[in-house]
């Protein structure tokens, strides 16, 4: 199985990292086949990972996972070629906040009454588009089990076997009962919950925690 | 000690019934002084409830919670005038959801970047807001321990005494450690929330559940 990970800031690194441990063969895309971020992953990863321009490591994958900033994604998917994405499993963590007027961000207005998952699947509707893991920091995202209970993560897509193969993705990753939200359309509730995500590292002590549904 | 409850649907009610279990004086503010809904809930409730409307009730208050639907929760305000509400603990419990499109509801537009409990402080700079119990429903807002554990429970404000003697009240209501989240623009953070609540509802089995920090 291989994966393209489409991002090469820490959460690309993370989660590439994660999948090289799993033993999958992850491709680290980015917009020049040269970046610098994605060689030195590479070097110190070893025989699996390896690197690409989007389109390259997007028409190598069996699944695509986009980690770039939210304000990012739709141009690295067009990068990444609606050609190399059709029928394939597309991995959504990306959230639609903006940072131009410093921390902590707000959302991207263009967003505020759907989602950037919802636009994604628009922009790439032969994609089977599967938002998930946009509610943890990317330590987190791969190791869980490092909180006192790891608490609950999401899934929203309009595939079935889309997110049945990501859920399974998931519990490799350390997630015992991944929460499946409904329709692509429920990516809203993930990615809305982020303005308060990042008003809770004060009182979490930091960006390693999560939530848990308590009932 | 007075409490005003400007708004009668379940919230106001429930509310308001906490208020007078505890001990305290309860009156139910509304538009109009004849209000259907409040006059059943004082006649049942007794002695400690009364009505009127929301500027009586909050004349004779010393702490205003308005818990009216978000879209109504200025005008609200305003019937209940700035005179009435000046140096006064105002709890704000009320979410900008926009129910227009049927449900789940989205966030009303004009609070996107921002958030109601701001507007509402800015309309009213002598109150003393404190944003919290949005981010659970009324029966859990007044009985958090019926749950398996309560979660987590949140405060937004610019006035440190008010927040305190909010955080009193909540214990009150039996939440062990309500989590400060700073002044009020962090109310933001659990406005926008609501998104993820509504689709929580359905994996929670209900209305009757909340979310605890794991970290």
């Amino acid at each position: 199985m291989k994966f393209a990970v489409l991002g090469t800031g820490s959460v690309g690194q993370t989660l590439a990292r994660k999948l090289v441990d799993l033993g999958y063969a992850a491709i680290m895309g980015s917009r020049s086949a040269d970046n610098e971020k994605a060689a030195a992953f590479v070097n110190e990863a070893g025989g699996l990972a390896t690197t690409g321009t989007f389109a390259e490591a997007a028409a190598i994958a069996d699944i695509v996972i986009v980690c770039t900033h939210g304000a990012a994604t739709l141009d690295a998917l067009a990068l990444a070629g609606a050609e190399n994405l059709a029928g394939k499993i597309l991995i959504d963590v990306t959230n639609p906040l903006d940072f131009s007027n410093g921390f902590p961000p707000t959302l991207l207005p263009a967003y505020t009454q759907s989602s950037l998952a919802e636009a994604v699947q628009a922009a790439h509707p032969k994609a089977r588009v599967v938002k998930t893991l946009n509610t943890v920091n990317a330590a987190i995202m791969v190791d869980p089990q490092r909180l006192s209970e790891p608490g609950d993560i999401f899934v929203s897509g309009n595939d079935a076997d889309a997110k049945a193969q990501t859920i399974d993705l998931l519990k490799q990753f350390g997630w015992p009962d991944p929460v499946d939200l409904g329709d692509i359309t429920t990516a809203r509730g993930t990615e809305h919950y982020l303005p308060l995500w990042v008003r809770l590292m004060g009182p979490a002590g930091g960006a390693n925690f999560n939530i848990k549904i308590v009932k």
